[in-house]
């Protein structure tokens, strides 16, 4: 544990190499996706950390950890605002100790919080937290459920909740008990709907830069706006809402994957739905995972990408359709496999809604995914010491969280 | 993939370091549990190897992977042997090859194999294939259901299968692939009838010689049988059955722990209940993790571990009450939390059974936990590249795979 305490001040929680970096790295890659964000890397994996404090929440930019808890809560009084600040207040303050490696403020295993392994803490609200009155015009224009698409078959057990939390590291033990001491401290007034276990390869398989395969085996998230326009394209600029100033958007689309039948398809046809190879990911008129894919050239006066194939459906119409994929793989019960899709960006119905439109009207690779999960939150603005989560949401609203955060 | 073919009459899967290796770790344990296995440890995490071939199966002594799949699959025709040799001899050559990183035979995701791990694939038959007359006299005497406790609250979902398949791996991604090549191909004749996801602690978070914690918080598997005696202690010798030699048996209780009430005691009580510090896990009369226990000592005239602790109750009453714990957490659903505590001994009747029966008798933990599924396994012996799995269980019963194994 080499957490030192800083000032919230001065603290900044990522570091970006940058550019240089990651082509550094041998990958190829272009400079975009997930940074090379670092607290203390220099330490052994277990002992890594990431910095709770922040302008900004860790988790959303942060390289994805090897497994994520996303977990869906409801208020039990959504208009309890003082209950709200009070839970906010409380994830603060474990969620700061937990990344560090320190036990829970009441802990009662805290020999489980000793590595942190890149733990991160990220919270947001639904909407039906703004239902009340005090904070009905606080209600970001894009926080409410995505319209219905025919390709959704969603199941209420994983729809939208008042809060949501994720929890995030490399080391399952570490996320299972962070989950447990965050969640068991509200469940009397915030009880968990759902959790959403996701995975991604153990951390060192492969460099943070490489686009990582889900259980279909296809490259999955080649596509990653580029890190220099974070401030455009992820974080909330506060137009809209000042109090979301340096905030952001969570999409979280749970995509069942019926590995049966994909299996049936040939390797070529396979490539066909995607557009891309399956060995490195690049675009069929192109060599490598990050050519830029060529729509209109034909062979023997065919498509070479079918139209109708994901990556031209997926492709952007505009420049400001762009969102960070966040994806996990899910495999539960007997042949509950998937993806837990979740999106990060400043303005989803902007930026997300178009791509996911054109996708439900039409993609060759819709005939063996389904959506059956689907909810829509505000990520908070990054919590200080002195100024805790959802601090600018609750100020002047008379509670006494607000009062406290307030200023 | 550093893999070569070796020829199967000189492979050798385990090369132990032992006690001068695991005591020159510096954690101060007994050359006892699992040793330092190793195939390929020099190459880097996610290309490590653990051989499939040799004199007993891989992933029974070896050193715990970060995470398991113990999967039960019932035969659609028990009675049917012909098949049964095919999903054994399919299993060894898809294990084969998917434990040194390379695709199954017919994998229709080949990149996702090229991390093997260390992954391991482990098969197990139960009861039911013994009840066909070719196989009656080839039973193991002590291949029968444990009988029942009164503290068992047990679920038919988590039950008693024909097969048991345990594949295992540092990384989530190789594991799930190897899992799905291994049932999907059996699908049609061995359906899966459960799968239990377990986790220890990521690779590398610390040496595989350190005792590992539960969700409890509590060290767990401090009490293991040393190395040396895996003759005696694991390994299946053929005296009772011949076909046997070089297998083992597996025990899989599935037990739901409590959190949340568990989390109510205080750590003074905990610790009482245990008979262990929560810190280290040293007994309440001792310093260290594997002092010896000193069950006479009082103090105020009251025993310092009370005869009523898990440890007081568990330890055994004879130097043959020894098996190997292969413990694995799980975290599932909302609130399903608990461990996977599998055992590895070659007769489960006379070294596991009595300290479990004096569990289940009294034993203070047992307000905590609760056991919600059981299944005892015969672990088949080894397979070589000329002899696959289950070829002496299945030799000169006049089946096609029958006779293709035997001699």
């Amino acid at each position: 544990m080499t957490a030192s305490r800083r000032s919230p001040r001065i603290s900044r929680r990522g570091f970006l190499t940058g550019a240089a970096g990651v082509a550094g790295a041998g990958i190829g890659a272009a400079a975009v996706g997930f940074g090379v964000e670092r607290s203390s890397h220099d330490a052994e994996p277990a002992r890594q950390t990431l910095e709770f404090y922040g302008a900004h929440q860790a988790g959303i930019t942060t390289p994805p950890q090897s497994h994520a808890n996303y977990i869906g809560l409801n208020l039990k009084d959504p208009n309890d605002l003082g209950t709200l600040g009070g839970i906010l207040t409380l994830w603060t303050q474990d969620g700061a100790r937990l990344t560090r490696g320190e036990p829970g403020l009441s802990d009662p295993e805290p020999e489980l919080a000793t590595a942190p392994s890149r733990l991160t803490v990220t919270v947001g609200v639904g909407p039906r937290v703004f239902a009340t009155a005090a904070l009905a015009d606080r209600r970001p224009s894009w926080l409410a459920p995505l319209p219905s698409f025919s390709i959704d078959r969603l199941q209420e057990r994983w729809g939208q909740t008042d809060l949501l939390l994720v929890t995030a590291a490399d080391d399952p033990v570490t996320l299972a008990h962070a989950t447990r001491i965050l969640t068991a401290a509200v469940r009397t007034i915030a009880p968990v709907t759902w959790i959403q276990r996701g995975f991604r390869t153990a951390r060192g398989t492969q460099p943070d830069s490489q686009t990582q395969r889900n259980l279909f085996g296809q490259l999955d998230g080649t596509e990653q706006p580029p890190r220099q326009r974070d401030d455009e394209l992820i974080w909330n600029d506060g137009a809209d809402q000042p109090w979301l100033a340096g905030g952001s958007s969570m999409v979280i689309r749970r995509i069942e994957m019926n590995m049966d039948t994909w299996e049936e398809l040939d390797r070529g046809p396979r490539e066909l739905v995607m557009g891309r190879t399956l060995d490195n990911g690049a675009p069929l008129t192109g060599t490598h995972e990050h050519d830029e894919p060529d729509f209109e050239k034909t062979q023997g006066g065919i498509p070479v990408i079918p139209a109708s194939s994901h990556i031209a459906r997926a492709r952007r119409r505009a420049d400001h359709e762009q969102y960070l994929r966040r994806a996990y793989n899910y495999d539960d019960g007997v042949g509950e496999t998937g993806l837990i899709f979740s999106t990060v960006q400043a303005d989803p119905v902007r930026q997300f809604l178009p791509s996911q439109q054109r996708l439900a009207e039409h993609d060759d690779l819709n005939e063996w995914t389904v959506p059956i999960g689907s909810a829509v939150y505000a990520l908070l603005p990054g919590a200080t010491e002195d100024s805790p989560l959802g601090a600018s949401l609750l100020a002047s609203v008379g509670t006494a969280s607000g009062v406290a955060a307030g200023g």
